[in-house]
């Protein structure tokens, strides 16, 4: 017979009453909660997608968070002990409390403040319906205007100037139903006025467009609940692979800015279509669009000449919080959509930073954390609630397999661990032969090497005392193009005519990635006079995080030595934090706030980053200093 | 020899300084001020096309106002003896004070009162330009971004946020000329960024979208100079001659409705274009166009459906002053331009009747005044600086030719003229054989024939002791379809197979159209308790106006029996105050608070209509009362 356990739901809009139940060992605390007769409501259907569901364990062995519960929860909200119960099982005794027992209208996610978020506050995407009656102009009351006649019937303090495009469509609107109107406001200002009171459902987006791939959500906006993910790869792809071949692409040729331009209009404009497709909505019932991404893919998506983002200083044209209609882009899918775009630091330091500060509310923090994108543009961002700094670290395009012998990207064939004991043994992507290795499997496989002696500190592949290492390993250390080698996949494995190998120089050039990224992070820490043991948290945010050997990471000097448990994944947080300013115009605000207030280090100007840079590249804090040049 | 005259020019900023200059009859002042050795500014080359040129003439025989002076200085600078001194000769002694010897760098066309307008105050048109330099974010100064270095550069208050259209080309204008830029703002908004410092001119068009006709003039912002007159039949003319068969023929029909707007944009557009040409500027540096015209222009220019515009209470779907970029529209010739169109009263008192009010001062107007709009739908406002009321008045095709038997446009052939002695003289347009009659001729014609006694103050066309007649005119009275008919022109001098008549039911006619215009005056003369002494002036505006005898408009009690110096003509009052709302924001508000503040009267909704308009509809204040039915 299995274990059992007891579950107390304990009510928290009324302390002291509470129910308790007998569960199985394993069963969700959702489940528990429906068996002592507590409801709770749970949107998304029980697939960890919204945080209607949320309880705070109170007591009793807390299993650790899912991704789902980072995701849905924020990180601050799971270290208090929340968790989505849908996703959370029982493993012991247990007190809960569901984060609203009386069904609530409208939830959070991610809010500005946990204890704000789960009080069952509205939220404030700025966008507000209202069905009205208003009576069009008669005989008896013509002293008016149509429009006069609406206003007449929206709460005071709405704009009384009113887009063409809303304008054109009123006099058919106000006498079809008999005056019934929806009227959508968005900050006061009128953006859709539609005949009778079907129309109260309010949908929006949120867009990360990121230079490699474009992720987008449709959300309730009256609920908050996700609907629809959609996503693949950015389009301009065909124009360049990294951001600056693209800018080069298009530099002083408006014909081809507008070929760009043209690609992420279209992928946008489609990938609309699609999510609302799957949620079977109607898009013009999309009112808001939030967008986020660097500057390049910003300034593109604006149709603003990107010629100078491409030269140093990098200088963005415009670094405020850009809102225009869906019409001035145009996404036609969405005519009465309000697009807001987040605001921008610097040329490197897009509105993705400025949101996944947002979403891991960096600028909230008691203690010092650190917020790490890694990519071929890498973000460094440092700080408390107190300072905020930040600086873009160019990585160049390692992490992308870019500029490595047998580099590729994260697909199937690419080898994303590696194992060395005896022998080397490869985890490949798909669980197919090995066809050539990717960001992450380098960063793991110098790490092993490392460890196995294979390499040394200062990055070179070991020439001498060759006997000290297992046969097998020893067998793979080759010359290769006048340097050396280290076979991965010898070829007859690998089904290929050569051998998978990490060359000397593949090893010197993750050096140089991986030292950009921990320059940043060294410059950050002594401007801010930070020591390795003031950093409370290292989050790791953007696509690249998530396959990271966060022990190996640690191991090259790629992130400081933090104890592992400090370092942590917290996905894609840029369009997390572009569904919650989606969702709640106080975060979108907030980012307009941090923007400003956030400090940018521009490293290359820095008299010291040259000497930090050398040392970043070192693979152990003590190893001999290497001059860094192309080839070792 | 001729007769020579001395004129003393006194200098207006140092009074009591003076010159004179004994000069011959005839000449203008200007030439003789500049006889006299003071140099007066004429920058429109002495065509009476600007008001650099006006003096005051302090005493000594003045020449009555030219047409000019009226429409340059307005009636009440004309009143208190300003005259152009380009266009006005010296007929007698005199003194005269130049409005400024020292060279004014702006000034206003008919100001907000004439002792601003007369100070030399710069012209408050709402656009400014300025020429800066602007630094390129550098390695040194890399925290910003293009748009805040050139913010810096620009008064405090200007607004940061750039539209779209000019944010996409600050890149490269900030970089082309080292920085050197010209910033134009309209109500410190930026709507333009070029570079260099070439651009400092810059213009303007105000429009007057009529029902018939557009007119349209192109003036310099920063001196307020017209440079060209454009102007033509308006397009949408193919789709009906009057107003509302234009409606219905759009009415609840989108496709019909583009095609009638797409008439007027192209023509907008066109009159740009040819407004440029002729004053050879580039169309680029118009920064603001005023439009008014009509309720159903206004609404279709915007793209706003008209169909209830055509339908009781004919209710406008917007009153208040719209402003859009021109690409909105589009405009496509003046992409920088911001279109301001002035606000609506009501559905039959449009834009066109607020500027008229603006242009001709009513609403400061210390006693009675009264503006009168002869048209299809005719427009009375009347009022003083404490009140202003406003009506529509439907006169209906009749002063167009409309639904009269041989009725035409003031065209070439058309009778705009008669006597009545012992015969019949016509004077007709273009001295060639009559062909019809036209409104004004109409007019004349029954004035006169109430004259001689062919017709009674009823209406009626005489039948009885018709020997009390002059022979020649006894002989023009004849049958007529069942009733009877006053030959104008016979067959035989026409060069026609039948007689140019005016029959009975044309005389019935007339007195529905005029009766609703007089009747529109004689309510709001009730409304406001104003006797016919009551009133100070009254101001003939709009095209049809200029032609008119106003002593047979009065004859006729088409308006009040004033005495005929209290009745003048305005000219294109909407034009003009377009052109002033153009030229001054001040004046553009005025028009904003005049259109709140005035009362319309929706004549039709009044009981005591009927009685009026049957009482207006007589042709003698005294006569007998008729039954205006459609035929005698």
């Amino acid at each position: 017979m299995s274990k059992t356990f007891r579950v107390t739901l304990v009510d928290g809009a009324q302390r002291g009453e509470s129910r308790s139940v007998e569960v199985a060992a394993g069963i969700t605390m959702l489940q528990a909660a429906l068996d002592a007769g507590v409801d709770i409501t749970a949107t998304c259907g029980r697939r960890g997608r919204c945080r209607s569901c949320r309880v705070k364990v109170l007591s009793g062995d807390i299993p650790p968070p899912t991704v789902q519960d980072t995701i849905q929860l924020g990180h601050d909200a799971v270290h208090e002990n929340f968790r989505l119960s849908c996703q959370t099982a029982v493993i012991a005794d247990c007190a809960i409390m569901p984060a609203s027992l009386r069904g609530e209208a409208g939830h959070k996610i991610l809010g500005a403040g946990e204890s704000d978020a789960l009080d069952g506050a509205a939220l404030d995407c700025g966008v507000e319906q209202h069905i009205i009656v208003a009576t069009a102009p008669s005989d008896e009351n013509h002293l008016t205007s149509d429009i006069e006649e609406i206003l007449l019937q929206l709460p005071p303090g709405t704009d009384p100037e009113v887009a063409l495009d809303v304008l054109r469509k009123v006099p058919e609107a106000l006498r079809s139903r008999n005056g019934q109107l929806t009227v959508t406001t968005f900050n006061k200002r009128i953006i859709a006025i539609d005949a009778g009171s079907e129309g109260t459902r309010m949908y929006g987006m949120a867009f990360d467009i990121g230079t490699t791939s474009i992720v987008g959500s449709l959300l309730d906006l009256a609920t908050g609940e996700p609907l629809a993910t959609v996503g693949g790869i950015n389009p301009q792809a065909v124009f360049g692979g990294d951001l600056m071949s693209r800018v080069a692409y298009a530099q002083f040729d408006a014909k081809k800015l507008a070929s760009l331009r043209g690609r992420i209009l279209t992928a946008i404009n489609d990938f609309i279509e699609e999510a609302c497709a799957k949620a079977r909505i109607a898009p013009e019932r999309i009112y808001k669009i939030v967008i986020v991404g660097n500057t390049c893919m910003h300034h593109m998506f604006l149709g603003i000449d990107t010629s100078y983002v491409g030269l140093a200083p990098y200088a963005p044209t415009a670094r405020y919080p850009i809102v225009v209609p869906a019409s001035a882009l145009p996404l036609k899918k969405t005519p009465h959509a309000r697009v807001c775009f987040l605001p921008i630091v610097a040329g490197f330091v897009g509105a993705d930073t400025v949101a996944a500060i947002i979403a891991t509310r960096l600028y909230a923090s008691e203690k010092i954390r650190v917020l790490v994108d890694i990519g071929t543009n890498g973000e460094v961002v440092m700080g408390s609630k107190d300072k905020l700094m930040a600086c873009s670290a160019p990585a160049g395009p390692t992490f992308e397999g870019g500029q490595i012998k047998h580099g590729m990207r994260g697909a199937i064939g690419a080898i994303e661990r590696i194992r060395i004991g005896d022998d080397v043994e490869c985890q490949v992507i798909g669980e197919v032969p090995a066809i050539g290795i990717c960001g992450s499997g380098l960063i793991d496989a110098v790490a092993k090497m490392l460890d196995a002696k294979v390499l040394n500190a200062a990055g070179r592949l070991r020439h001498n005392d060759l006997a000290a290492l297992p046969p097998l390993i020893r067998q793979r250390i080759v010359a290769h193009e006048g340097s050396r080698a280290f076979v991965l996949v010898p070829a007859a494995k690998a089904g290929k005519p050569e051998d998978i190998v990490l060359t000397q120089i593949d090893c010197r050039q993750l050096q140089l990635a991986k030292g950009a990224i921990y320059a940043g992070i060294l410059m950050l820490q002594r401007l801010m006079n930070v020591a390795d043991e003031d950093i409370d948290e290292l989050l790791l945010a953007g696509g690249f995080g998530n396959y990271v050997n966060i022990e190996s990471a640690v191991r090259i000097r790629l992130l400081p030595a933090l104890p592992l448990d400090r370092i942590r994944y917290v996905g894609n947080a840029a369009h997390l934090g572009a569904q919650m300013a989606l969702l709640s115009e106080t975060e979108r605000r907030r980012a307009e706030t941090i923007a400003r207030q956030i400090e940018h280090v521009a490293l290359a100007t820095r008299p010291e980053f040259q000497e930090i840079f050398v040392n970043a590249c070192n693979l152990a804090a003590d190893g001999p200093t290497v001059t860094m040049s192309g080839s070792a």
